[in-house]
């Protein structure tokens, strides 16, 4: 509900079609409903541009499969992330031949109407195998909101020279996703190398001193080289969301 | 020293210009000059389209001093930050007519040729009067980087329809560096309102267990709404530099 | 055990039906009960105004049976917290019918005599489908302790307007419970626009810089609007308590 | 701004008397005001019902008397904390006559129109000689407000007989402030032995391991009997913001 | 291998019984011999007065067996802790009748020779039904240590008057084991109580701020009551062998 | 006021002596009086069997010389702690010839009556030079209570035959109290070769990693050999106050 | 690639047989293969003189499969760590005979060509039978990096002794790993007497206070004795590797 | 007092020059000397081989002079470190013309006999100018222990390129002492470009997460290269006492 729509409304009084009741209800109803356990925002696709996101995570397959199609009744894309073996083939099946789940990522996606046409570029860089599912989240979101996606796996900091040998790939990018767990060096090491800016997604993958991606995510935050900043720790899709904005920002999106 | 520069190298060699122990010198030694007590690289400025930036916090004023004159002497423009009232006019009045010195930022700005031509526009936010100085130093920092910024002070979360009386000229922004002490709410609102990537900057402002600014710090890597990434603590610089790298490539730049 | 408790002891002594010695007994006894694995305090509904809580946390199913029971016999009401699918329905069923089990809460209610007339209101306010259980628990203990419940489920911060559309509702409340997990801003967001005190619970729903709700909970502790205070993570019984001594401490109970 | 201004708005759209245009302007623009480095509402103490509070630990002493005198050249009084020896008595002398300064507590207040009618009774209790000040500072802002007050000063843990000893005393209070550093656990001390709520206030006093309050905060969070709820460290100021919401709530206010 | 013992040595070589580099080697290698597994000091008992003890929870059934019959083999008795369902029946039934097992403390103890003549008493206080494993290994093992035992069960601080009725039994020990998770206050509470010294075990039962025991701890070193020192979290063992070496020390052993 | 002063009252009321009104109140007012700024409990030495502390880091020295004159008054010796090169000196010199202050341990005793016949024996270790501060406040304070101490300096891990040289002194205490910073590990040491127990103080010395003495806390709370428990850091009061009760409680007192 | 490899390729520019192109190609990707999920380095054996490392922990068994079998195609050996009872004898029998794999190591060795001559001699000690799986970790990881070992088990800090009788051994390596949980002292100990560097490798091993070997790193890094530096909690295989780059610097290697 | 003076020691008791007793007190008295504040350990450098090392931070300046000349008057020689620039210049004076302090190490050398002749090669490489002191500490010590060093001054990570240029000189060493702050992430960089062990030092120096060191501290341990352990914070005399143990092992010292 934007500046316009309430224009329209204010309008409607003006011209007596509304009354000053009728309307307060309006800018206070307008735009939520309710759904029992969740409480839908249907105008949310329209302000931010992005098809509704279901965070599987503390949800059950029920719980999602309602809501997904309480959104995909109303001509609304969904993207569910954090959808593991357990529940996402289940939600699959029961979303019908619009969802594809992606196992690795353990993200679904179910459109209603045709795709947005992918724009600019987004690079996804992850450093070791044991990164694969945070960066194939990053990956399946970043495509599914309308970006071109450049994969690349296992450049680690070790060998420097594997970073080198990509880098005219990173440079293309417009924004560039680094996910790194143990030391997280990744994501400073990209970011003196390339102009575009750096998205860091810190893992949980590593040794006992790693504390669950504490240490990775510290290092990011304390990068040398300027040009990163940080999403929480294994959010694939936080970084991919961020990296969406600033590379349809480059749209005029 | 980018790929055209090294062909340009192994074209010499085709021809005969150089040999290739000459070339392996140049490949080795090209980048990094020597000044005592700083490695200058005189082409940074050149791979990564800015002006040196000069660290300031660990370094006395004639130490900022020299290693500005030694830019400067390239025609590099320079910009010095975290100088504070003890070092900050010791540099100024050192450098001469080119250099200002912004004091709430802390950071000096000394040119070299004319400024580029600011473009886009980065919105700063503060939420309050105790956040200022990151927040200037945020401002300062994006200009200097040839950025448009629309300052908006004093606009915290407890008074939720400050900000929402602030939206129309947030959205104008193509991204929103937003800088908050205390429980750090305030980029995830923001997030939440506007479509351009936010960019959070915590602050060490807060009663006991802010922690310094750790309590802000978490709360913006886990806002709820997407779009939110995050630099270091009170690292103004830090978000200014990235929220250019975003703001630059709407540009094509 | 009050003041006129002790006087009559006293009164006792001075007419000789009581000696000194005996007095001193019952001063040192009367309290206490012992039923091996838990001394029961038979006087705290008495002294507190409330039922006995069994916290079923680290108790077997039995454990908790023979506590409830020994109660019960004593004409005492039973509220037990955090009884899993495991242990609930064997609970309920070993009590009988005047036990009612609340599978989402995880809390068992047993009356002995009416329940109390419910007075006042309490809202209980959650951020999202995950927070769910924490918010329940917290409803089910404020109805079981006397009070009015308005629950209101899934207002996030991420849209500030989901907020608005409930203000009136939230205004008509005595206190305030707002249960929220990853960032934890929504308590500081209502207290900003309620004058009921709020009492915010972080949960330990969140991607991994959450650490466990920590990161929700020093949100909530460095809240920039007054107004809120804080109980343990996930912690919705300590919450409904401390709500329900507020909404009382209104009716002069 | 409430339901009912927002009625009149609309009510002068339907009669003629305002264009949707201005409507629009007014709904935008009417909370706030601009004042060059704070942002001021002025509208806030209508609709919180409490004078405007300024935070002086992070503004120097000429910008807290600018800010306090705009809000009295409203009619607002002004409740201004943290400002210590160097600045307090600078404001005081600044501000004149109605101002008055509180040293220990660090707070100073200053009043246009007759103080508001003390109402209900907050207790507000301290466990040492070092926590005085935080106790102080509760005390000052609870009567600023418009509650009265019971102080109750160094009521240690150590001893418990003293406790006991004030415990008629303490069950008069309607909502009772706990103040306390080392082991903090004179919070739920408290909360066994009355029946109205706690807002317990830990403090940075201790030895080594009590890091600067952590100690006693996780403490009081973990407090054994229900009733605690915490405010953030040394923050006496909130405590007494939330325990007047309590004790107001309490007179329908 | 004491003072006395190396006298006797040198005494050899003095009058030609033993070579100097025989008793060079009897320095090296008598004080420990080889099990495979693990180096068994045999001398340790003698030297430290206690039976030697195996901490079970790194080690399979069959090792903590293999380990318990070489020292019965050598007429030393065995205390094994941390010996769950899963190894405890199996550990006991290979020792033979000798062995008892103790379920809720997960101890183990198997005699050769008769046990220590108990002497002196120390108080083994627990908070609650949840912290009964860990006071049940502290009073099983200060049992076998020699030591007369007074436990006391589910003491908690929410009822102060339910610890002074215990007073009497409190002060007629020489020690007293405190053993509390949550908040932690009760071996302070205690500590002002009695004369004796309190050892403090935090346990890691609680709520999420507990961090698995960590608020206790922190209580527990910060008690406001001197007269208390602390163990390891959850650690029963530790506290009843140091209560054992002050309760012993009265005894003049 | 123990049983015995109870059963007075009582008998007083037996004998018509007392009203039962007036026993109410001696029961609550008897144990404390007032003196403005702290709350003297003039009966705890009588209690507790040791003099009144006074901790003196969070009071001026006006403070410390008005409580100390209160105490001295009612015939009650008097030690304070955390009285710097500042406060030390003045004190001192406001109390009379009476009252001794230690440089080193920034501690001051001040006597009425003569001092406690020394007994016993308490051990206070110190690893290094810098830990000194600490070990001479355990030092003093353990005299003050009527212990004899051997006092044992520098005597760190880095050289275990420094350690093993000092043996038979160690092992002739009946506690030992040993400060050190750093690593703490020589409390686990000490453990190992004494059979007395080990009351261990980590100290807030060393380089970074040993965060203000937690990496010593942890290290001693870990310590591999039984009989060793902590207080907190830099805490060498409390060191020497359960040292106290520890070797009076072999004294039978 | 190193700069005998570059010079070569200038040389064919020289002589024309190479173009500037072709090189530029070189430059670019000659380093790097790749194979799905895996980019491998093959030069890497050649560049740091050890076999390629797969770390086992967060790929599945036919991953660590198909990585290992292109290694040993290109003639190079392999050492696959954290290979469980699961993924262990999958990945042995799928490799063949060449293979061997180690239980309590969990570690796998497979080799082409013949293993390298043992030089020089690495202690490895570990501290309890729980520290066994880290310090076989190391031991086994050590012997395929050529170098001789001494394995010396069970030494911990509470007997003294225990480490003196196998000083003789201990200071003929020339470089000394030592395991440790707990409280960690032990790697301290082992520096104060011998020469050699000594690498300390934390462990998870220990009660609550431990915090999964956060403890034992501290006290690691903070050793009295200088001498020591410390590895990644539980990495056995870093230590071994890092002792085997000291033991062959001491060959020239 | 090793191997060989235990056997001349027997040898004495067997041939009658000396007493069993005689030598019993030699065992426990030989190997230390009383100075009042510091016993000193003669035989120490005899034992490890280096001079003996005061640590100054927690001396006064005559405290440190008085150590050192009892040292000098046993004809040792002295390294003292941490001594600012308010004791530095008064120890050497005190000491005479045979000390040198140098200032930005605040290290002081003061010789007795010859210094040893330098063997081998340590590299120092330290990240930014900021880390100057920490490194300048490194390369003092590591000289005065009898080190050739190699010094390499500002080799950041941000710019990778910088490090290779100097990767011949670092490929020379035997171990390389690297010395970072902020992200901590070049001691990573540097162990997977050589073959030579590296000791790796994080600084506190950094923005506010890096949390005085420890990012950087965490980033190094978790270092995804191996080849690295880790020294405590700021810690460049224990980093080059490590170097040397390395370095002198190569050498057969």
């Amino acid at each position: 509900m934007d500046r316009d729509d309430v224009r329209k409304l204010l309008e409607g009084v003006r011209v007596g079609s509304l009354t000053p009741d009728e309307v307060l209800e309006h800018l206070a109803r307008a735009p939520v409903e309710d759904l029992g356990h969740t409480a839908l925002d249907a105008h949310r696709a329209v302000r931010a541009g992005v098809p509704e996101v279901i965070y599987g995570a503390g949800k059950t397959g029920p719980q999602v499969v309602d809501i997904a199609r309480a959104l995909l009744a109303r001509g609304q894309s969904v993207l569910a992330t954090r959808l593991d073996e357990a529940k996402g083939p289940f939600v699959r099946d029961a979303l019908g031949p619009d969802a594809t789940w992606h196992p690795v990522a353990g993200v679904l996606v179910a459109r209603r109407g045709p795709a947005p046409v992918p724009v600019g570029c987004i690079g996804v860089v992850s450093a070791g195998t044991s990164d694969a599912p945070v960066a194939e989240e990053a990956r399946v979101v970043a495509e599914a909101l309308g970006n071109h996606v450049l994969r690349i796996e296992d450049v680690g900091i070790a060998g420097v020279h594997r970073v080198l040998a990509r880098l005219g790939d990173l440079r293309a990018c417009r924004v560039v996703v680094v996910v790194a767990g143990m030391d997280g060096a990744l994501p400073g090491l990209v970011a003196g190398l390339v102009r575009a800016p750096v998205v860091a997604v810190p893992t949980s993958v590593g040794y006992g001193a790693s504390f669950q991606g504490l240490a990775a995510l510290l290092t990011m935050l304390n990068a040398c080289a300027p040009g990163v900043s940080v999403v929480n720790i294994d959010n694939g899709f936080g970084a991919a969301y961020q990296a969406s904005r600033i590379n349809r920002a480059g749209e005029g999106a």
